[in-house]
């Protein structure tokens, strides 16, 4: 049966297309949970596998269920010879969100469980995807330099592995926590819109990698993840800029928008943003760059005294404005910013395909 | 501003997204338009270049313009040199629905106005995915196979060239006007899960290739693109079954479908059905293969009395239903169906991207 609908906008803000177990947000209140958990305290107290586990099975891992688990990721990490081959092949300068678009369709042409939608094989899938796609990033870094690609440590977290694998340093602990927190938090968001490109390709029953390879691309515009690069460039080309304030002022009045401040969903602070900003002036005396995280503190407060003015005071620096910073004190190239934010939320894309797909999704007439 | 929406069901079933110019379905009448102009028109009157002229520039080409757009197509279709590279590290057994996914990306590496999203801009790259799709997937079958790609003849139309790349013997006259007639009859479809996933991915400013890569994930499922090639496969596999009256009446009762039945949005006979399906007989009795076609009768026969039966009046054959037969007439595997629905859509998602880009969809109150 048709339902009538009445919109009076275009686009789905606001449309209860389905509900979803897998996380939840408040936007009014700044709060973010997974699977039950507040997002705090999965920041302080979670690693992304433990997280990852989570969002698939519903529930945290004891000891012995992670340790499995982290096992599993790490015998999954090795990609096929022939995607090696293929990169190799590429044009140096390919945006690497084509590369990983690319590569997921490629990683499907390997997967010996492809036509086996089960939830179980969806499971064993998804723990494929979540130890493959920071392989593929790194692979693809280190080829696009005329490097070797570099073999897995299995010595290494999930998040050291991957700065190990694209650097080719050990990185020290604190920094590999800086990043494992930084795959916690960006881990879900609920019907986010590569999240949402995800679901409704596989509601067709396109296998997982198809909803995946769709994520990707929606995660490449600028209004999404595409944004932290965004933020590093306005960073990059303000290293000068003597009058912060000013040019914050000259910028909302030419009706520009300061990148990364706002949110469609969040009124008040990103709960994701305080972590951020916390780890950015840790890793900024750690590196001796104290001055890009002070620049970022100077647009963040000439940005919310500006709209304050305005009566906008619901806007406020978004997960975007200080990751921007932590990616670039971790060594990582602006371009990779996006590709990180991926390897994190492929642990939601497959939560909420394989929700799709066994229809657990939470079906109820609650609308916000 | 959030809306109040009242949906009984979760899902997009009936609730209005968009509106849109490109195309306009009247399921209760079986009426497709495009661009104001008939299906039945077109599919008797136009080429399949003319209706992607129709779709992205939204006026019917006249002798020159056509001229003109059919030399854009040609010079447009051959793909670099990396993506044969590519191609010939693949598993030979990859589907080829993920090996176009993983193509779309990889040509966007190539292309020199990835970063211009002005609408001329996204035009020209449109022309390019409409001549490159077919271009890939006739290489890959023929690299699969062991073969080398086979250069394009451009003596030939758009859909002749497409099957002597394929098969590497050129068609008869019938057989390309056949095809040609199929990818016009293919194009598009207003929105339908692959265009909406398209036009989705694309909302996030994301570029057209990420929305087209979105496009395939979607159409390969087999509640949509998928579906051709299934009633392949229920055609193949009913070969030598003698009661096919009997095996309706079983499958219906056992709560299974009949592949290539019902539509949900036709509530009568699918316009582009009868088309497929008299292309079907007149390929049949070319080929010497009636019985092909004398059996998807006869399913269709029991089917439709099978539904009478049932109240269910409204089930009939869809685009899916004939259009399987057609390709296998035409010498195309099966695993291929899918793919050349691509190669049809293709028009119609480039010209539902351009339109969600530029914010041209047309803004209307009106439901259906």
């Amino acid at each position: 049966m048709m339902e009538t609908v009445n919109v009076k906008n275009i686009g789905l803000r606001g449309v209860t297309v389905a509900d979803t177990k897998v996380s939840f947000i408040d936007g009014k209140e700044g709060v973010l949970v997974y699977r039950g958990y507040r997002i705090e305290d999965l920041a302080r107290n979670a690693t992304f596998p433990e997280v990852a586990y989570l969002l698939l099975h519903e529930i945290l891992p004891d000891t012995k269920q992670l340790s499995y688990f982290n096992e599993r990721l790490q015998k999954a990490s090795e990609i096929p010879a022939y995607l090696y081959e293929t990169l190799k092949h590429y044009p140096v300068d390919a945006n690497p969100m084509d590369v990983l678009q690319a590569g997921v369709p490629l990683l499907a042409m390997a997967d010996p469980e492809l036509s086996d939608d089960t939830r179980e094989a969806n499971v064993r899938k998804a723990v494929r995807l979540i130890a493959r796609l920071p392989v593929l990033v790194a692979a693809w870094h280190r080829i696009r330099q005329g490097l070797e690609p570099l073999p897995a440590d299995n010595s290494l977290s999930h998040a050291a592995n991957f700065l190990w694998q694209l650097h080719g340093v050990k990185p020290s602990e604190k920094m590999a926590h800086i990043l494992d927190t930084c795959l916690v938090l960006h881990a879900d968001h609920t019907f986010n819109a590569s999240t949402f490109s995800c679901r409704q390709v596989v509601s067709s029953r396109a296998h997982i990698y198809a909803g995946v390879t769709a994520g990707i691309g929606a995660l490449s515009g600028s209004l999404h993840g595409g944004a932290n690069a965004l933020v590093m460039k306005m960073l990059l080309s303000l290293k000068e800029e003597k009058d912060i304030a000013g040019w914050v002022k000259k910028q909302l009045e030419s009706g520009e928008r300061i990148m990364g401040m706002g949110h469609a969903v969040y009124k008040t602070m990103d709960p994701r943003a305080k972590f951020l900003k916390e780890m950015a002036l840790s890793l900024g005396k750690e590196t001796g760059q104290e001055k890009l995280v002070d620049l970022s503190m100077q647009i963040e407060q000439a940005a919310l005294a500006e709209f304050e003015k305005r009566g906008k005071t619901e806007i406020k620096p978004n997960v975007d404005f200080y990751s921007a910073s932590v990616y670039h004190l971790l060594g990582i190239p602006s371009d990779l910013m996006t590709p990180i934010f991926a390897i994190s939320r492929i642990a939601g894309w497959t939560a909420h395909i394989i929700e799709e797909k066994t229809g657990e999704a939470q079906v109820k007439p609650a609308l916000y």
